[in-house]
């Protein structure tokens, strides 16, 4: 008889910079968005989950980073009969949704609103090494408060966010800027009249961009500027510089006068927020747009001086850009200060782990009228890092207490063990794989980096005993120890079946003690 | 000058058959989503998020609702340079996404493998009035484990995820049959050799599945039993019948005896369990898969009365079926019993929230061998609404206190007083609109269903004292209070600004108890 044809087994893989996340990954995850989730709450944010999937034609041309030229979202066709389907894309991040869904329920909404938002965003993006084409973020942005007491106010609750996940006080610093400051600095660097227009700002602004080709090339440059540095920066903004790697990058081509001016405000932070304001106000000259930028700086250093906090949580730093085109008034980003060992075994700053700021434009587009908005961003696979990196998340995996089937006719009895387990709070399975082997079922519990492994065979049953492995213990003997260290420590105990629960509580006691 | 053509605004709607959620109804789903996460966790059941993307190859067609011959999925071509990128597409479930995380790390992962997964799904489906294309599913099933010890486990954990969210017992049926005994009353009604193959359970099924065509159809009849009853059963097995809105409904084609024992299946439940047992193995006659359905059946049973798991919680019943092809064992759907009204103003019963049961060839798909699994899917958008439905969910969207700007320089003063409100555990939050019309800011306190105002004027300040307006009862008051019945239970109040705390503390708690 001639074999059937089959088909080829499809390949069992996640697409190309995709990836799975397994077990504690999941549940860490979860549990920092769970605290951050509660601070946002308690200052009043309204969690909104909008579909992850939107029109391109609502998404836009927004794509955040503009160093990436393929940056890209997954879209496809709605297949409509006559073939005019709508396009639709998956989000690439949350605030696009936003400005979308306060323009369609702008009726329903409160105003101002706030909102918060934890979910994954997609990028079509070439995957490389740690960068994945589907990622968290965890957002929350106020829309429609003109006054930056809104700005002054994220800025307050991201301290408070990274304070509450286990980031202490001394290893953050949320440092924050204002686009008008730089776009005053730019100004009085290009001879624009600072004075044209002061009184409207939307057109300085539009007046800006248009005159100064240069300036979103600045801003990415000045961006680099905790890299590359003082040094770097200038010779990026001038005739271009060697990267490590020797490739030669492009200046901006600033005269040498004007890359000083714009170093200038950058390192122009001072002992404390009073002497920065200053050393601004000096760095704007006369722009109105400067001046303005200060006195919003000025305005949000007196609430959060106000608010008790202290220059340990929040600075005013003039180096602080964010490179996005879409800021247009105060930019913050909170970065972790403490050292970690980089992949060469250098020391570094762990670095940025949220960032944001005030946008005007992104809910005009659909309604033709500016809506003020002001929002921040947390890393959240950087934070989880972070929190790893500090020991604030339990390193080890803790499996379940697994009770071992010695006798397949008493699944019963052993399933009886897990619900009285269970019933103390204690993480409990019964082995549900073939019990044939015995050595087979302590692998699994070791898989599951079980604590606690019970064993109830015929004799131990006739006895009314069991038998309690101390697995994590048991380990450690194997590891290290030398037998007559551990002869008087045993790692199995026999005990009366009715004391299971109170021993293996006591196990795990003994265990996290040590 | 000739005014400059614009491109037209983008429509801010969300795709068709997509929706956002809002405040309460993340928050809510995300609560009860972690109190199942507990019980699963408690099991021994590991967390997995899957990427939301695969490859259409690794999906394969495992669509699993055959009565949508619409049903399909989001899909799209990688663009590679040479157009041959491979599809990708949104999940549509969990459980294929499962087989292949299985199949692509069985060496790392424990066998048997417990998971649980929660998340949305995409279904490229025609949308309808409460039927959305993205929605969640809450899974946890057990790969690789053959014996029926996982299902009852499943079975088990399932009333108890039921108990934990706040569904009474009493409230709540998990029921149980099993594939296999259905296929062996099949194998009595067309004279199949039910003893051909019976140590062979694969071959008797795959021989079934060949042998019989109309299986598929009876099957998603059955499934209508909930819906149309016995009569309504038989009519659909023979000839056919005409529903509700008088179209007529083609039969399955089966005689008026072969329809009758398939009906004295569906109805042989008896007063317990061991009456129900009796009776199946009378209906199944002599077919090995029949008896061995009732077999496992039987010890399903004995493991969950050993766990004290009774009949107001679980039981067996023929009437189950599940309509999906792929089940090869026992099935399990949760059913909530107690009756709502539906649109119409008429009582019936809550109905169906979860289902599941043994699928064997999920995993076959991408190794060639064949991997038992079982598992369960919580509805999660009708459990919650069976919550609210109980009255376990706060109904009432409790909103922030909000301070009011009587004075627009004094900012810092405010935000001084949401930062003590927070620290005491109170949700607040500053007016952040313009403050010149104060009508507006009450009127946003009541759209933010804000239980209490705060109000600090000139006058206040100078006084060293805040009014507190208690908006809950003010509402109340509005509403339906002669001004006598009031008079003394004002709901506004003076205080020092030393008691802003204590008092907003003692209103909320008295409209917690009103």
């Amino acid at each position: 008889m001639a074999k059937e044809k089959k088909a080829p087994r499809p390949k069992a893989v996640t697409p190309k910079g995709f990836r799975d996340y397994f077990g504690q990954d999941v549940t860490d995850r979860a549990e920092m968005l769970r605290k951050i989730a509660g601070v946002y709450h308690s200052y009043g944010f309204d969690a909104l989950e909008s579909s992850a999937v939107e029109t391109v034609e609502a998404l836009g041309k927004f794509l955040p980073d503009v160093d990436r030229p393929n940056a890209g979202v997954f879209a496809w066709q709605e297949s409509e009969e006559d073939g005019k389907g709508d396009w639709l894309a998956l989000r690439y991040d949350l605030t696009a949704p936003l400005a979308r869904v306060y323009a369609q329920h702008r009726n329903d909404l409160p105003t101002p609103y706030r909102r918060y938002a934890m979910g994954p965003v997609w990028r079509n993006e070439k995957p490389g090494p740690g960068r994945y084409r589907q990622f968290y973020q965890c957002d929350a942005d106020t829309v429609g408060a003109a006054s930056v007491a809104a700005d002054a106010e994220i800025c307050a609750m991201l301290a408070d966010c990274l304070e509450e996940v286990g980031i202490a006080r001394g290893d953050y610093i949320v440092r924050v800027n204002n686009r008008k400051v730089l776009n005053g600095v730019l100004v009085s660097i290009f001879g624009f009249d600072p004075n044209s227009n002061v009184k409207n700002i939307d057109a300085d602004i539009a007046a800006l961009r248009e005159t100064l080709e240069k300036h979103d090339s600045i801003l990415r440059t000045i961006d680099k500027f905790d890299k590359v540095g003082a040094e770097g920066v200038r010779e990026l903004l001038t005739k271009g510089r060697k990267d490590r790697s020797g490739a030669f990058i492009d200046g901006v081509g600033l005269t040498n006068s004007q890359a000083a001016k714009v170093i200038d405000f950058l390192t122009c932070r001072g002992k404390n927020n009073v002497e920065t304001l200053e050393q601004l106000r000096a760095a704007v000259g006369k722009s109105g747009i400067g001046e303005e930028g200060v006195n919003e700086l000025q305005e949000i250093a007196t609430l959060l001086d106000a608010q008790g906090y202290g220059p340990d949580q929040i600075v005013i730093d003039p180096s602080v850009v964010r490179g996005l085109g879409y800021y247009t008034g105060p930019v913050y980003e909170a970065e972790l200060t403490f050292e970690i060992l980089d992949e060469k075994g250098r020391k570094r700053q762990f670095g940025s782990v949220a960032g944001g700021g005030r946008y005007d434009d992104l809910v005009k587009r659909f309604t033709g009228q500016a809506v003020p908005a002001t929002g921040v961003s947390i890393g959240v696979d950087r934070l989880l890092a972070a929190l790893r990196e500090k020991g604030r998340i339990e390193a080890r995996d803790v499996g379940p207490v697994v009770v071992t089937v010695m006798d397949r006719d008493r699944m019963a009895d052993y399933q009886a063990m897990v619900g009285e387990l269970r019933r103390a709070g204690i993480r409990a399975e019964v082995y549900l794989g073939n019990p044939k082997n015995f050595g087979n079922q302590l692998k699994y519990a070791d898989k599951r980096h079980s604590p606690v492994a019970v064993i109830e065979g015929e004799d131990e049953k006739a006895r009314g005993v069991v038998q309690l492995k101390d697995l994590i213990l048991g380990a450690k003997i194997a590891e290290s120890a030398t037998l007559e260290e551990w002869k008087e420590r045993p790692s199995q105990f026999e005990v009366p079946r009715a004391d299971l629960v109170a021993k293996v509580r006591e196990i795990l006691a003994g265990q996290d003690a040590g």
